[in-house]
């Protein structure tokens, strides 16, 4: 599987990112579990790293993690009236356990909304017990009916945090900081700039009395939402009768939020990155951050050149690629694949000389240097190649966003834009947020991505379809 | 909820345990989902400490981390004869998603070595391809109808290692290698002392050739299996046709292994250690391993006492109760309940004297002592406590494994055992490994937890049933 090569990005966009995830060791599809994948070594471990940046970010804001059932009764869902209507048609239901039919299905969780509001009405009574912080690591299934690897899977992994709240104001807050730890993440650890927005009421979350989300610009210029995080208003607290006695004495309904983030991440960090040789991760979430290959022919150079390679390996935690039977070049040609940041080179002569080299994943620049000078020059590569992936993705994004002042100029720019052929672009207009707007961008299927928190883009204008006032341009693309 | 009372264990160990649990803010029935629980913010915690701990040995013995679906093609389980009549009673079946009734349905995994046979038939063709190390944390669900906190709930939490290799030998030295590991754990980590052995034909897992279990005592005498690891031979290599060629150049079926660990660990751990007060966590995986609770009650002492109290805690990493509103008392019930370690209390006399109290959550021991003394003190006790707890687990385990040398006295001594009076015990006999045998012991529902690995308890005899000379003595108790 190793041996096949990777379609260019520029031929087939959609092959050329399948090939990525299959070569770079970070998923295959699952076929007969229909629109499933199996996440393999390599994918697995970016994702146990990105948990670990994020876990640490939701318990340094004070979240604790906990454990809802995968299963949920059906009739759960129908008591909060959009959450049922935009989530009804993608359930698994289970009908059958234990041998006998089940007197009420149960649905495997498209979310779980429903079942902490349940626990939510349980455990709170008092505004002593608010607000409530939890978070949950988990897998949920939505029947999807076009799946891609990462992006969009009929199962996922994600994380989905679950707050109460005793005020609106309370709630809102928790909404933004969690959409500022997603946008720290995707930035400063993913090397993936995002725009961070707030969703039009056609685009919000089913159950939401608003949505907030991150938007990243993928390499065809198509945007990927990469997290989300939901202002849930009282609607839930209404739905499951989550009630508690205000500091006036009062019963209210709770105030709730839900935001997540899943594994479709990985998918936007490879579609950000990854070049035609296959995976580039950033080393911040690169499972392995430098290997070293030893170079040698003759069996009297071998005992020489692996003995240093382990050295050195050791002073500057590298991994030493020593397997027999594998030369160089396949070895090289192995973790380029893998999207190894740093690949480390040793043979005889830099032996001889007491040199080594040193080659950037991003780049593919060799670095010859001194062996004593590389415990400071591999950290130093490593951060550098961080801040330039996030440079790069970050002129691309500006390079690829575009003002636009009619319909017809938004059409026209995206018109031709697909998935396999690229050329997507953020088109920044002014657009009422009214369903009939957003449905007017459904004819050339492009969607309003969000409407950005600041006006880093332009102030107030007139909708390009109503003519009313707006206070700023909102991102229109197509996305995945 | 933490003002309810606990059971004393004498008097009903069962409900003992439930208040334990509930009081403890480690799990609650989700009763609205049959058979499942909801792990709150202490068992959860206590969850990923486990599985840190685990994790890092996984990966030390050459294990990597990947994800199989969720969902298994029902058609699956029937390819392996013994497994699918093992699995069948407890499936959950998948029969609509998407709006439509499924042509086939899928079962929610009940554990994954179906799905996991298929994709090794796609991965492995060569001896070069092998040992194929694997490990997936994961949720599984089995219909069970009498179901306990942790212990056994129809959703639970776990792990599974699934390894293909070229030869038995290697194996079945994998098998016993992730025993070890397990065993390791549970005594190293958990404090629980237990005993590997080889489990009956009759005991196996659905589709092994053996497996091989640790087993632990409760503190009602229960024996709780604690960890499987299975040798599967080439059972599920001939069920999804797992060839590779071997240096021989012949084709011939890998060998298996599979084994797992569940949130039944954390079930385990209550019943080892906790008391009548509730919850005692030994150090090395509880969350919090100290609290300082500052003891004040004029305006005028609140300030230097708690000033006091944050400088001392951060010097030795406790965690400061300075909530507002709650006395010292209910503070201590707190954290006694939640199973802390260790409490230091500091006081206006204290701070007066430059003295500290500590207190041991296991012996309910006041020591009074310089602050000085503290940052040498508290990890000490710490590490006298988890040894301590192990100690005293062991102990209880060697005065109430008794030898038993005919079918009668192993009745006599079992009869009256229950999960709610206790009194159960360790039954060592000479037990031939023949389904007659065990059929004899769920006359009086023991079972034979497992014929041990080495003759710790004695040599070879003759079997108390059949006559016919067997290796050494089985242990049979009653069990959850």
């Amino acid at each position: 599987m190793a041996e096949s090569p990777i379609t260019p990005q520029n031929q087939d966009f959609a092959a050329w990112y399948q090939d990525v995830v299959l070569q770079g060791d970070m998923a295959e599809s699952a076929e007969i579990v229909k629109g499933c994948m199996v996440i393999k070594a390599n994918g697995y471990a970016v994702w146990e790293m990105l948990q670990r940046e994020l876990d640490t970010r939701f318990k340094a804001t004070g979240h604790q993690n906990v454990y809802f059932p995968l299963l949920i009764p059906q009739s759960f869902l129908q008591r909060e009236a959009e959450h049922v209507e935009g989530f009804s048609p993608e359930l698994a239901v289970v009908t059958i356990a234990g041998g006998k039919e089940l007197e009420e299905p149960y649905v495997i969780r498209p979310t779980s909304e429903t079942i902490v509001g349940h626990f939510f009405a349980k455990w709170i009574q008092s505004w002593r017990d608010l607000p409530m912080l939890m978070n949950q690591w988990a897998n949920v299934v939505r029947w999807e009916l076009r799946t891609r690897l990462f992006l969009r899977t009929t199962e996922f992994l994600w994380q989905e945090g679950h707050t109460a709240h005793a005020t609106h104001e309370e709630a809102v807050e928790e909404v933004l900081r969690m959409l500022n730890v997603y946008a720290e993440v995707a930035e400063d650890v993913m090397a993936v700039p995002v725009i961070r927005g707030v969703k039009t009421q056609s685009e919000k979350f089913a159950g939401a009395l608003r949505s907030y989300s991150i938007e990243a610009m993928m390499q065809n210029g198509l945007a990927l939402q990469a997290g989300t995080s939901h202002d849930l208003g009282q609607n839930f607290g209404r739905a499951f009768d989550v009630k508690f006695q205000n500091k006036e004495g009062q019963l209210d309904y709770v105030w709730q939020t839900s935001w997540g983030v899943s594994t479709r991440l990985i998918g936007g960090l490879i579609m950000t990155h990854s070049d035609n040789k296959g995976l580039v991760l950033p080393p911040k979430l690169a499972p392995v951050k430098a290997v070293l290959v030893p170079i040698y022919r003759k069996d009297e150079e071998r005992g020489k050149v692996l003995e240093a390679a382990h050295k050195i390996a050791a002073d500057v935690g590298a991994k030493v690629d020593d397997r027999e039977g594998q030369s160089p070049g396949a070895k090289f040609f192995h973790w380029e694949r893998r999207g190894v940041p740093v690949v480390l080179e040793l043979g005889p002569r830099d032996l001889a000389s007491g040199s080594i080299v040193l080659k950037r994943r991003d780049t593919g620049v060799k670095q010859p240097m001194p062996q004593t000078e590389l415990a400071g020059a591999l950290p130093a590569a490593l951060d550098q190649m961080q801040q330039d992936l996030y440079r790069v993705a970050q002129e691309r994004l500006r390079a690829n966003t575009v003002l636009a002042n009619s319909m017809g100029e938004v059409e026209q720019i995206l018109a031709d834009v697909t998935a396999e052929k690229g050329g997507g672009k953020f088109v920044m207009a002014h657009l009422k947020d009214n369903p009939a707007c957003d449905a007017r961008l459904k004819e050339f299927k492009a969607t309003v991505r969000c409407i950005p928190l600041t006006d880093a883009y332009d102030g107030p204008g007139k909708c390009i379809v109503t003519g009313e006032p707006v206070d700023r341009r909102a991102v229109i693309a197509k996305a995945y």
